[in-house]
Parts: C-alpha cells; sequence; structure tokens
C-alpha cells in the first residue's frame, strides 16, 4: 500500500495528502489556501497560477522530483500559446499531483492578496472585494421542465460557486437573456455580497469569459474637495486618482453656512444635493476617461464625509445637524444603491456602500480615519488629528477610543490667510527664518532648492513665488515664534523691537516680509497680525479638542500622534508643535498618515470585511460633543497663546527654542503678560 | 390562596388564568388570541375593541359577574367620549381583568379576519398583508449617547413591536425627522415584511398616530384589458374597481403579434413596456380619485399576467417567448420597489410583487388562478379553464396538478366575429332558438327581460340591440347546433334545409339572422359561416388543451369544471358543452369561478403567507407545453366538430338534443359525414 503524494503550499505552510491525479487548485481549495480562481477551473482565467518548486525541502522533509505534477495538458499547454505564461507558473486547475512537491502561491495568485500601501509605517490592504467575477456555465431551458434563465443561473451559481441565495435587478434582468445565448450558455457573472448578509446580488453579466475587470470607487467627499480613487477590484491596485471643487461652496463657505443655507432657503437643501452628484457624476468620467476604462465597470463606491455632507449626499435635510442635539436622520453604515444617489455614469446596479457616522458632529470621515490608523488596536495611547476645515480627533488604544471635532476653520488650507493659497506651483511650502539675522529662506512647491540657494531665482521663474499654502503658513508662523519675532500672546514684533526691517508696519500691528516681489511685478508676500489671529484660532480649536479628549480619558499626555488628512502629511511636526497645535510629545514620535480618510475609504472598497469592521469599532467609540461643552471652551482660550498659556511642553523644549519676548504695546489683552521660557 | 380569574376568548376558544389587574389586550397575546392594535395599547387605535360577556356561560364552566373587567379608566373614557365606542365594546388596552370573564372578539378586531369573496363557493381571503401600520413611540435624541433617529427608531420598533431589523431607503429617510419632531417623538410607521424574511422595511412615517390606511393594488394585466383593485390592507375591503384596455393593442392584438413587433423593430419591446406602465399610472389614479384616497397611500401592488405581459411590463425583451423552447428571463415570483417599474403615482417607497410564472406559456395569471381555485387541494379531479385570447389551463388534485395555455385568440371576447361587440349595454348575452319553429328569443345586457315579452322593444330602445357579447356568441351557436340549424361540421344549413326564412346566403355560405334592426336603422345582427368557424378554432384550442393534460393525467374524464376568467363567468355551462369547449360532465359539475386571477391577486395582495404558498404550488405544478406537442395537434382536428367527432359526451346527451343533421354540399371536408347522434 503505497502513500498519498504530500503537498505543501507556501507562503502558508498549509499541507495534506492528495491521490495522484487531483488538481492543485483542488488540493489548495480542501487545504483552505488562498488561491485564486474566476474561471471556476476551466483553465482560462489564469487566475490560479502557482509555481511548483522542485528538488529537497529538509525544512519540509520532502523532496520533490520533476515528475512531481503532470505533463501540460492540452488546456494548459493552449492558454500558455495563445495567452503566455512565466516561466516555472502552471495553471492550478490543470497540473495534477504527480508527488509530493512544494507549490508556491504568488501574492498575485490570491485572493485575498495584500495591496501595499504607499506610506512605509502603513499596514497593507488585504483585498477581499463585495463584488467579485464568477465564470459560470448554465444549463439550457427545457420545454418540458420549464425554469426561466435566471432560476438556472442561480441555480448554476450555487453548484459552481456555492452562492446560497441570487438576486437580481431588472436592469441585468433585460441583458440575460442575451448574454447567455450569445456565450453559449457560457457567461461571466459580476457578484455582490453584501457583508451583513442575504443574498447575493447579481449586478451584470457578460457573455462567455470576461476578463475586462471590475472596478471601484472610493470618494472622500470633504467640504472643500471631493477626491475619488479609481480602484481594480481584483487587486485594489488605484488606476486614477482626481479630486473637484465640492460645488456646494456657492451655498457657503463652512459646513454651518451650508446648514443656514438651508434653513433659510426652502429647497436650498435639495440644490445642494443635486449640485454635489452632478459633480460626482463629472469626477467619475474624468477618472474613467484618464483610466480608459468603460464606466460601466464600476460596481461599486465607497465614501466617507462628514455628517453634513453626508445628509447632502443621501438628500437629506441637514437642518438637524446645525442645532443641539446634533441629531443624524441616521448613523449606521449605508448599502444602497449607486442610482439612489444619482450616480449615472456607473454600472446601472453599482452599489454605494457609506461608512457610519460616529455622532453629529464626528462623521464617517472620522470612522474612516479609524479604520485606516486602528487607533482600536493600538498598545499605545495615540492622538489622531485629521486636519481639515474641520478637524477629527481620536484619542485612543485598544481598551478604549474617545472621539470629537473641531471647527478649525479654513486657515491651516491657507484660506482666510493675506497670502495665502491652495498648495499649487510656486506657493511657499517651507519656511527657515534665521534667529540671529531674522532672514527667511524657503522653498516652493515644484522646484526643489531653498531660495537662498544659486539659481533659485531663475528657476523660480517658472511659476513664480505666488503665496503661501497651508503647510508655509504653519512654518512661517511657529518660525517667526522661534525667530522672537512673535510673542506667546501671538503679536508680530515692529522693526525696533525685532532688529529687522522685515516687520513693517500695518496699521496699528504689524507684518513680516517673506518675499517681495513687486521689483519684478510678484506679490509682497507677508504674514500679518491678522494671520497670526487665525492661525491661533485654528490651533486653538485643534488643541482644545485634543485636551477635551485627553480630560475625558484621564491623562495628560499621549505616547504619539498621528497627523492625518490630505494636508496633515505636509505640516512639519516640529513646527506644529512650537504652534501648539498638539499636545506635547517627543518628535519622533509624530508620524504622518497622509489622507487617512481616503485611505479608510479606499480600505472599506477592497475589503468588504472592514466594513463590518469599523461598523463594530464605531459603535465602541465615546463620542465627546465639543459644541456644547464647557471645557471646551476653557481649553480654547488657554490654547490661543504660542505655544500654550498653561500646559507644559517639556519635549519641545527640549528641541526648539521659545525667546521669552513681549511685544505688548498695552492694547492687547490675550497674552504677552508671560516672559518666563516656556517649560 | 386565591386563584387568578380565567378568561375564556371566543371564538377561539382560548383561554388561561391571569393576575387580576392585567389588561385583556396583553392577555390575549399572551394566549396567541388573534386581537389586532396598531398603537401597541395606547388607547389611540381602538383596533383591539373587544365584547365581554356577564352571566353565567355552563359550557365554559364560568360565571361572569358585572364586575369583571375594570372600570372605564380616562383613557378609554376619552376614547368614547371624542371617537365613540358601540355599546357594550371595551378597549382591550385599557379593560383590565378582575374576575372570571368571556371575551369575545369581533372580527373586525383580528388582524387575520376573513374577507368574504362574493361567489357563494368561493373559500375566503385571511388577511395577512404584508404591510401593516404600527404606532411607536422613539426616545429623544442625546447629545452625548449620539444615534441616528433612523437607528432609535429601529431600537423602538424592536422594543415595542419585536421587529428583529429594518431597513429605510431615501425618501423615507428625508421624513423621518421632522415626522418624528412633528409628533412630539411618537410616529406611525407603515412596515413591509418581504415573505421569504430579511429585514423589515420602513415604508413611510407619520407624526403621531395616524389612522388614514394602507392601501394595496391587485392589478390583472391582460393582453387585452388591464383590471385592478383599490383594497385596504387593513381589511381587504376593496375601496375601487376599474380596468382600461391594455394600450399595447396598438402594437399587436395578440402576444405572438407584440413579440414579432418587438423583434421587428429595435426599442419596440421598450415602447410596449413604457405604454403599459403609463396606462398603469392612468389607471391608479382613476382608482384612487374614484376612492377618494391619497395615492401616497397605496403601498404595494400585485401583478397577474400572462408571459409575455410579464416581461413587457419588466422592461424584457419578449423575443425568447416567441420560439422555443419559450424560455422566460425569469419564472419565480418577483418582489421589487414599485419604482423600479416606474409606478410614479403610488406612494414612493411602494413595494410590487409579481406571481410566479409556471412556463413560457403558462404564466402569473395561471399561478393566480390555482391560488383562487386550489385545485392543489382538491379532493376530486377539477378542470380550471381561466377562459381568455390565451386560456390557462388547469388540471389536477391533491396529488398532481397539471397546467398548459391554449391560443384560443378572441373570438371568445366577440372579437373576429361578424356582429361581436365587447360585454357593454345593449349587446346580446343570452339566446334561446325554438327547436321546432326555429325563432330566437335574446336578452341583451341592460335590460331584464326576454325580447319575446311585452314592452321589450320600448325597453330596448334606451340602448338599442347593437352586437353580440362572448357569452352571447357562445349560446347563439349551440343554440342553433341544437336547433338543427347548424351541423356537427359546423355548416349552417340554408332556408331549405332548415326550414326557416331566417338562414339567408352569404355568397357560398349561409348566416342565421338574430335581430333586424334596419328598419329602426339599427344593425342586422347575424351569426355567420365564419364566424362559425372562428368559433370552432377557439373551442377546439381550449378543448385540446384540456385533452392534451388529460392525456397527461391518464384520465378520459373529469369530475368537475370550473369555467374562470373575467369572461368565464358568464358562459352557460350547458352551452359551452354543446359547443364542446370542455369535456363531458354533469352540468351541476360545471362551475364558474368569475376572474379567478384577479381573485389570485388580491388573495397574494392580503396575505403575504399566500405569497409563500402559491410559490410553492408552482414548484410542483406539472407543465405541459402545447405549442410544440404532436397530439395538441390531433385534439385540436378531433375537437373541431360540434361537440366533437369522436370523444362521447354521455351527460350532455342526456340534457341536450343534438339533432343529426348534416348541410354537407360537397365542397367542405371538415365534418358533417358523421350523422349519428352523439352519446
Amino acid at each position: 500500500m503505497t502513500t498519498d503524494p504530500l503537498v505543501i503550499f507556501t507562503p502558508s505552510g498549509k499541507r495534506g495528502r492528495f491521490p495522484v491525479g487531483t488538481p492543485v487548485l483542488t488540493a489548495a481549495r480542501q487545504l483552505g489556501v488562498d488561491l485564486d480562481s474566476v474561471c471556476g477551473g476551466r483553465g482560462i482565467c489564469s487566475r490560479c497560477q502557482v509555481t511548483p518548486a522542485f528538488g529537497d525541502f529538509p525544512k519540509h522533509g520532502i523532496t520533490a522530483r520533476p515528475g512531481a505534477l503532470s505533463d501540460w495538458n492540452a488546456v494548459e499547454q493552449r492558454y500558455k500559446d495563445k495567452r503566455g505564461l512565466t516561466e516555472g507558473r502552471r495553471l492550478g486547475c490543470q497540473a495534477t499531483i504527480q508527488g509530493d512537491v512544494v507549490i508556491d502561491v504568488p501574492p498575485e495568485s490570491q485572493v485575498h492578496k495584500q495591496v501595499i500601501r504607499k506610506a512605509a509605517d502603513a499596514r497593507p490592504i488585504t483585498m477581499d472585494p463585495a463584488t467579485r467575477a464568477c465564470f459560470v456555465e448554465v444549463p439550457e431551458p427545457d420545454m418540458h421542465d420549464p425554469t426561466g434563465d435566471l432560476e438556472r443561473l442561480k441555480q448554476a451559481l450555487k453548484d459552481q460557486w456555492q452562492v446560497a441565495d441570487l438576486r437580481a435587478g431588472l436592469p441585468v434582468l433585460a441583458k440575460l437573456q442575451s448574454a447567455l445565448r450569445k456565450g453559449n450558455w457560457q457567461g461571466t457573472v459580476a457578484l455582490f455580497q453584501d457583508h451583513r448578509g442575504g443574498p447575493a446580488q447579481l449586478l451584470d453579466i457578460w457573455p462567455g469569459f470576461h476578463d475586462a475587470g471590475l472596478y471601484g470607487l472610493a470618494i472622500d467627499l470633504g467640504s472643500t474637495t471631493i477626491a475619488a480613487h479609481l480602484c481594480d477590484l481584483a487587486d485594489g491596485h488605484v488606476l486614477a486618482s482626481s479630486g473637484v471643487m465640492n460645488p456646494q461652496i456657492r451655498f457657503g463657505e463652512d459646513l454651518m453656512s451650508r446648514v443656514s443655507y438651508a434653513m433659510m432657503n426652502p429647497g436650498g437643501a435639495g440644490e445642494m444635493t443635486e449640485a454635489v452628484r452632478v459633480a460626482l457624476n463629472g469626477l467619475i468620467q474624468t477618472l474613467t476617461a484618464e483610466a480608459n476604462i468603460d464606466p460601466a465597470l464600476i460596481f461599486e463606491t465607497t465614501f466617507v464625509c462628514n455628517p453634513v455632507m453626508h445628509h447632502l449626499l443621501l438628500g437629506l435635510d441637514p437642518v438637524e445637524l446645525g442645532q443641539a442635539p446634533f441629531a443624524l436622520a441616521t448613523s449606521d453604515a449605508l448599502t444602497l444603491p449607486a442610482s439612489a444617489l444619482d450616480l449615472t455614469t456607473v454600472n446601472p446596479s453599482a452599489q454605494t456602500y457609506i461608512l457610519p457616522c460616529i455622532a453629529g458632529h464626528v462623521g464617517a470621515d472620522a470612522a474612516a480615519v479609524a479604520l485606516a490608523e486602528q487607533p482600536h488596536k493600538s498598545k499605545d495611547l495615540v492622538l489622531v488629528v485629521d486636519v481639515g476645515t474641520n478637524a477629527e480627533i481620536l484619542l485612543g488604544n485598544e481598551s478604549r477610543v474617545l472621539a470629537c471635532s473641531s471647527p478649525t476653520g479654513p486657515a491651516f488650507e491657507g484660506a482666510q490667510i493675506s497670502s495665502g493659497q491652495r498648495a499649487a506651483p510656486g506657493a511657499i511650502e517651507r519656511i527657515e527664518i534665521d534667529p540671529a539675522t531674522k532672514e527667511p529662506r524657503f522653498r516652493i512647491i515644484g522646484l526643489d532648492m531653498w531660495s537662498d540657494e544659486d539659481g533659485f531665482t531663475e528657476a523660480a521663474a517658472n511659476t513664480g513665488i505666488t503665496g503661501i499654502c497651508g503647510s508655509g503658513i504653519i512654518e512661517a508662523v511657529a518660525e517667526m515664534r522661534m525667530a522672537g519675532l512673535l510673542d506667546p500672546s501671538g503679536l508680530i514684533g515692529s522693526a525696533e523691537q525685532t532688529g529687522t526691517e522685515r516687520c513693517i508696519p500695518e496699521g496699528r500691528t504689524h507684518s513680516y516680509v517673506i518675499w517681495d516681489g513687486s521689483a519684478e511685478g510678484g506679490p509682497l508676500i507677508t504674514v500679518t497680525q491678522s494671520d497670526i489671529r487665525a492661525i491661533q484660532l485654528a490651533k486653538s480649536a485643534l488643541y482644545a479638542g485634543a485636551r477635551l479628549l485627553m480630560d475625558e480619558m484621564g491623562v495628560d499626555h499621549v505616547d504619539r500622534v498621528v497627523l492625518a488628512g490630505a494636508f496633515g502629511a505636509h505640516i512639519s511636526p516640529k513646527h506644529a508643535m512650537v504652534l501648539g497645535m498638539i499636545p506635547d510629545v517627543p518628535l519622533d514620535k509624530v508620524q504622518s498618515a497622509g489622507n487617512a480618510a481616503g485611505t479608510g475609504a479606499r480600505i472599506a472598497l477592497c475589503n468588504a470585511g472592514a466594513r463590518a469592521e469599523i461598523e463594530q469599532v464605531v459603535r465602541q467609540i465615546t463620542k465627546v460633543e465639543t459644541a456644547i461643552e464647557p471645557r471646551f471652551q476653557e481649553h480654547f482660550v488657554a490654547a490661543n497663546a504660542i505655544p500654550h498659556a498653561t500646559d507644559p511642553f517639556p519635549q519641545l523644549s527640549r528641541i526648539a527654542p521659545l525667546p521669552e519676548v513681549s511685544f505688548n504695546a498695552g492694547g492687547d489683552g490675550s497674552g504677552g503678560r508671560r516672559r518666563r521660557r516656556r517649560g
């Protein structure tokens, strides 16, 4: 009696014995090895490619001889001749086991493959899409045992793909009969499986084997910008990313002005809903054109957004979000047909998933940040700050997570700043001020050199030096503070007080000149007293929110800080801490997470299990409402000073000089009375 | 130790002991007594009215003393004062048990009340609607434990109504917040529960207690006529019924010509879909206007229709239904949003249920007939014939049911008949011909007297005598056969052959004059040879279908026959049998069921359990395809004679004379060679 051959799959290490002649795909499935297949083992799709390894494997205790897999059969050979196959690869559904063998499943053959995210420290996204393609053979109709084409497809999917139940909407039902006949009773279907269970949904069908791919859109619907990634639902690859302004801006710059517009104007909410939906359809067209993808191949969209954007996207009047107790119409995650949002440019059966909201002021964007940054799995106490017009703030670790939002306003994005502009070529993004000479040097977006380097002026002529973007203004204000041009209360000193002619009078206050381009017809770029005040308001709101969560958690410091948001990634941690935007931590404990909300949308798009995860996590997050909390006001006032009126910043004081200056001329009572060095 | 009082509910006979002070509604619920409540026991809806009985009840072994129920409390008294309460009635949720008592639940207080159908022998419809109203109290939002209004409603429905899970579409979500606030956190919701399980669906919400009713439409979508009943979903009451012509008639009179239109004209199927949906919206407006009902209170529609109508309603190309193997796109029952069918006149969240199709030629109308007539529960072998442009034929008993359809054409409905007209005032509907004098007498629709009675001419002047309707032509042909004016082959004799001047020449054939109104400017109403041929084709198709099923069942007779269809109810059984439309059975075994398909639609509308029932029954029905069955052609040819060329009609011969005549002049070979008396 001989023993069946032993098969060892790598990288999983799963192993088992199988009778000679067992296809590798069958063995993999029986062992629960993650090996993909769309065509169901018919040698068409090539998703089940494996790399057999031969020779001695002392680690596994076997020797794989050259004949351990079957010779190439006709199907496998035809595939190789027609479509090509990488050297060393075999089709797992065709090659059969003939002897002991080690079989490697390359990442691209795994269903639950991981998508590496750009940031080095970010965890990868594991693919587990809600929509997948399946090749299926459907029995022909039998007049004497009549059933509908859909019912036979349903049975075929049950038999061939273990799909327990199936529903189909009318748009795909209208294509069904011609597709099955054109494909000679073979077809490829797109199936959507809601993570909450229930029947699978038939989204589309194509004749025969269809390999054009299934795509999805992860959309970060912000108050100011709508950003979207077009992703391949099979491997998570981002084919195109784009953003447009949110056209609702014409109804109001910030959230509360849009809520007011809805309250004051009958039908106003509807106007804003229509505006954003039109913009979304345009954005989808842009993305699909850029990626050269048929928009009808977009089967899923995921949305993250703040509560007001959430309601306006859904066509819900946001009026209740403008007043206590800030009740959402619905807070749970939503799975809807994309057509319910008038997304006419995608597949007519496409599905939309909207992440859950945490509270009336803490939206699906905050949930997405939690999904991307996973504070609920952190061993140390992490503060995640998503910097935007509204800041979403999360504080927690694996035992407890708190969340709030804070109305920072648009100053961090360069709005309401005299020389502010959006991040575009020509904008000052980095700045240093010499504490001795008080002279600045800076870098602009699009140019990889400092302004005091040779050839800068010539090179900058391309774009001009046009203004200061969000990260630039934070650095400018912090550098001014470190250089002694700005006192703790936020007052800019005069030329006499500071010893530099760059401090020029502006009415009863002073401005600091960073760049005077007026000789060449360019702008005079300064930081004005009013700019400082705007930044102070914004950073105080941010810090006060974080402090409120720390109070609730009963701590006076955090272990690390994550700066998130499209803009958060560009903030210099040192400068943010000099400003007092974030609590005092060691500098190497401040990380940038990029657009964590957008990443959360991508995770939810690529992984249906992540939808269940975030729905569960959100239920366990403790919500803190800043808008009516008296301590928020106290924290806000105390945070007005740079970096802070009362809180110690011991880590900061070790790395950055904060000169004891005061430029109080007696007319400004908000600060400047303290002259001791902070620390 | 005292014993708790004994409560006996009638008519159910359910009994139990309950502590003093238990509300009657609570006791009823604990015993599983069918006692309605919309307001959940708040003394608002009055649906839980009961009639307590006092005195000696030897049958139940108790004596109910006057104080066996509590005195009227403030809530109950206020209800009585404001809204009134029938003498002897109490509100079950307010009156509490104080001693032994017998409590009668009147029919209108039962959820599963029965709706008596018009026909005396029809079983009643038991109410078990998929959509119901529930009054609910929702907790107010709490800023410190924020959840959406929908989530709190969901929890309230779980707590107060045991609704396990809830989903809401955007139209109702958009109304939710204002309704809850307007109702001071009380509201009435319309909930739809799919009979296949899954979460309940929130269809609508109103502030406070809403008692405007929920309505539904049962729609019989025929090739020629669309008929609809507007029903109250609480008690099944029909508020209005109406019908319109199917506007698809302009694309083709019968089913196959519509399929041809779809095949020959790109977009033709879509044109027909749009036409029928527009007509449905118009019909709904007519019905709601007639019943003075807000169309937004229509929450459900059920459809029965043949397969071609089914596909065109759904926007599916019917081309496959025009050719073997007659494959349906989908055969199972469908639950869809009404909006998917562009039914814009109903509630935006309204649901549609379409009964299952049995086969490519045997549609949801046949399934509805099965639901109404229940052949699968019959002890004897019943043949159910739904007479229309296509006849749906069911044969079976509790052990087996067979089904087919047969293309009878429109002759039975008076179309393709020289003096044919639809059933309207002035149409001849009944006719008798004296076998001795060969003189006819008749009745017209709208006049309750025979044409040979005194005063008929004057009375008929109102409407005129305008033509012959479907039931009239069947009687006319059968009476002609019995009076010896027509031979078994279907030839009309000449005046010489028949001895009456009413047989007049028409080309090479003859016609029989029923009424000559030409002197008064009215029509000459005759039955022509061509009319006879049309009726022969129609009745042969019907009989051949029935015979095919009998062959399949292995029987040569049936126990009883049910004539269904809007028109079936008006057919005289004797005349139908003389014609040979139906197999020979004792005359008292031929029943009329009225519009059984429409009744099936009403049953499915009022009883969600019936949906599950018919889906189950349909799976067990054996389908017989007439279109490609050679024996169908044989049966069809043999059935051309009147009543039949070969089958004996022993029951018929006992009650109706069938003279042995032959008018064959040698030119017609289809019959007339047999002269023996049938029997």
